[in-house]
């Protein structure tokens, strides 16, 4: 079991009932801001490095919650990077000193965020702690080179804090919620946080503070291993894998029904990402099923119960190989062979031209959820919140990797951008897991789910549903988070 | 590069002509059994462990081939195994000494060739390499036990010889055919040999007198590593992986198109057991796009030139993670988690259902191929073909896991009984595989190669399939090949 309990010597903490279980969670919030040169005591200099989507809002976030301090914001970047210019454009620049190269800037900072992409870190890592002051604080918002030193048999520096906050989002959406958390105040992305090596006791406050000053509504504590665990399986499952074996799963099965491209679509993608996940992220799991009449629910219990096996059986798979290394060596591999080349982008796929004419008739239609795509879809959200639970992930983890991270960041983007566009616009290692369980996903759906859904559905599969504890998790989680929908567009 | 040539002081030794070498061949046959007893010096004993497909075809094989020597052929079972009734009805029997336990037959024999299942032998190898004789030879039809060593360190122990014999075939086919071969000589399945391990010199005409002895037509030297890489990459790519997932989005893509359940069937699935697979085995694969008439060929064209690249990219995916020992990991992960418990079956999907009434109305009718299915079809093949040639595996190995094993063994098989009882029913290696890759080519060709077929071939593309060199290789292993169809059913 994860230990999900601490104390802090700056912040107010509090307690969260989860089932089972109780959780310390900091709530976040503007008010705390003027606690932060206490949280970052010992820290004059924060270097993040890398301006990817987490690197850019991550900098800008911190930048702006410790205007005002002597804690000075600097981003790195490696020779030749292609984002000096939107750096310098966003005020990081060489000039006033804020702005790079990589080791020089990891050289002259008190907390170092390593934001570049995995395959750089892989290949540079030891560059980097070698140049670390003494006593430098290493920031990751990733498990990902935990399991790759794990993997190759290295370890980080020792006399070093070694903490992670991971925004349970994507970057960008870090970004937009913290702006709009000037007007709401507490809005934001949740975040976790661990602590790997703590030589002198700052650890847990530093990455307390560091993740109040990205303006996370709600932190809550984890180790390295179980985000990387919970994070890797997440995107190559419901978060992006998943869903996109789903809606094309779906989506072929409408059109074999007789369906038109666009009535197809709507039924499938545009109803995930649309209502299904509308109504999950204000209400709840059961909402959904309680939204529907009579037959409707009879449709869904046969999808869920239909869908459920497989999806466990295939979240399972993917567990055990992320786990064993298996995975992270594809990801190696799949590294080696492309070299720097692109990868073959699933977006010219049949349904997704229809995707555009969809979003053009979006305008006051009030989408109905689809009963057998709600079936499917929540199916395989609780089959990783049951193989999660399982593996012993803390409640917070599993809530905000299996529900809150979809239905409150990734499927709003997929709303406006479509289902495609994330997936090929994701981290490389997410990209990479999703077009290697995707199709798992999909064959399994179309060759054994859907057929077993034409018979009746299995009343205890319903019942365990209606009466999961992660309900109570998710409510526990909602309290603390603003009902702020993120502004997409 | 694999070494080739080789020599024997027992047997007459061709060479044949591939691209851009010379390959040493033995051509077997019946005439030549009269050699056994010297090719088998040293050895009165041999203990064949194992009664599955694979164990019971090469221990009739052997007996029957051994009749009239003073070499003993007995089977050894695991205690409690549900072979033995079946072992006994076909006289090998505890009485008369030609069926024992595992380890005590291992114990006595100077020839131990391993037939048990990979998991079986992965948990228990080092039990029967304890027991055994010194100078016993241990025999293997698959590279996996290889594999399995060098992922957790271990070895083959010393002073023994360690020699591959590995028939191109399914076990099922390789006791019909040797039958067969009674009456048409050197009917058989062809084997390729290697030798890992020859402390006393006698390592070449053993493993040459066991493949005589199991009627291979052809015997071609390969290595272990190479025997395994090429083997556990065709399974999972055009034996039977990629057909599966060829046939389920052609399928998907007639119904689409309007063709009923029928008609779809028998433009997929059934096109690729029957006309296709059947050209191929009688005049190579240029035949089956001259079949065609030009418009056929135009469609054979765009469909070929749009699957190669995709196609090529996942062979060498699977390639890369065989070759890494991940896809091995992924096995042994698999195994651990569903226990002896049974896999999800295939058979439920829709279009199998469409098989029995395909078969019904079979007789009689000349099934036309079909241009789109072939040009699918034989991308994938060229597309393996290309991978193993890339990576430097011998011709004749490259001719019998890309080509001869699919169109003489697995593809009549699937044509009697369904693609989905062949999945269901091969190793368990083997079905672990078809299922993670299967989904990757139903993915890729539905998303990225069927749309892109729409546009105009690549006229480079199929010039180069034109000039291949496979098709010479293909021919000159076809000289060594008595042309006779096994008699499945």
């Amino acid at each position: 079991m994860t230990p999900t309990t601490y104390t802090s010597r700056v912040f107010a903490l509090e307690t969260m009932d989860v089932p089972g279980a109780t959780e310390t969670i900091l709530r976040g919030g503007r008010h705390l801001l003027s606690l932060l040169p206490q949280a970052f005591e010992g820290v004059g200099r924060i270097g993040v490095l890398g301006w990817g989507p987490q690197g850019r809002a991550q900098a800008l976030n911190l930048r702006d919650s410790l205007a005002g301090t002597d804690i000075r914001v600097t981003v790195g970047l490696r020779p030749g990077s292609r984002s000096a210019a939107d750096a310098r454009a966003h005020g990081f620049t060489e000039e006033d000193g804020t702005l790079g190269d990589w080791l020089a800037v990891a050289a002259d900072s008190d907390l170092v965020i390593l934001l570049i992409a995995d395959a750089a870190l892989a290949a540079h890592h030891e560059e980097i702690f070698a140049v670390l002051e003494p006593g430098a604080a290493i920031g990751l918002s990733h498990g990902f080179l935990l399991g790759h030193l794990r993997e190759t048999g290295g370890d980080f520096p020792p006399g070093h804090p070694v903490i992670a906050v991971c925004p349970k989002g994507m970057g960008d959406s870090v970004r937009r919620l913290y702006q709009q958390g000037a007007e709401v105040n507490g809005a934001g992305i949740n975040s976790s946080f661990a602590v790997h090596a703590d030589p002198d006791g700052r650890a847990v406050d530093l990455a307390l503070g560091w993740s109040v000053a990205l303006g996370s509504p709600y932190t809550f504590r984890t180790t390295l291993d179980s985000e990387y665990l919970s994070d890797i399986v997440g995107e190559r499952a419901i978060l992006l894998g998943a869903v996109h074996g789903i809606v094309e799963s779906l989506y072929g099965r409408h059109r074999l029904a007789g369906d038109d491209e666009v009535t197809a679509y709507e039924r499938s993608c545009e109803n995930v990402t649309g209502p299904i996940a509308r109504i999950i992220s204000r209400a709840g799991l059961r909402a959904v099923r309680e939204s529907l009449d009579a037959a409707g629910r009879d449709v869904f219990d046969r999808a869920y119960t239909a869908t459920y096996p497989p999806a466990r059986e295939i979240v399972a798979e993917i567990y055990d190989e992320v786990a064993d290394g298996t995975e992270l060596r594809s990801v190696i591999l799949a590294e080696r062979r492309l070299g720097a080349g692109p990868m073959t982008e699933i977006g010219g796929s049949p349904m997704w031209s229809a995707g555009d004419r969809v979003r053009a008739r979006r305008a006051g239609r009030e989408l109905p959820v689809d009963p057998f795509t709600a079936g499917v879809f929540v199916a395989t959200m609780l089959a990783q919140v049951d193989e999660f639970a399982e593996r012993g992930h803390p409640w917070s983890e599993i809530v905000n990797e299996s529900v809150i991270e979809a239905v409150d960041s990734l499927l709003p983007y997929m709303h406006a951008r479509d289902v495609a566009h994330m997936v090929d616009n994701c981290s490389r290692t997410a990209r990479l897991g999703a077009r290697r369980w995707g199709p798992r996903f999909q064959a399994a759906y179309e060759q054994i789910a859907y057929p077993a859904a034409e018979g009746p559905a299995d009343a205890s599969l319903v019942a365990a549903f209606d009466a999961h504890p992660v309900h109570e998790a998710l409510a526990a989680a909602a309290k603390l988070r603003p009902s702020v929908d993120i502004a997409v567009v």
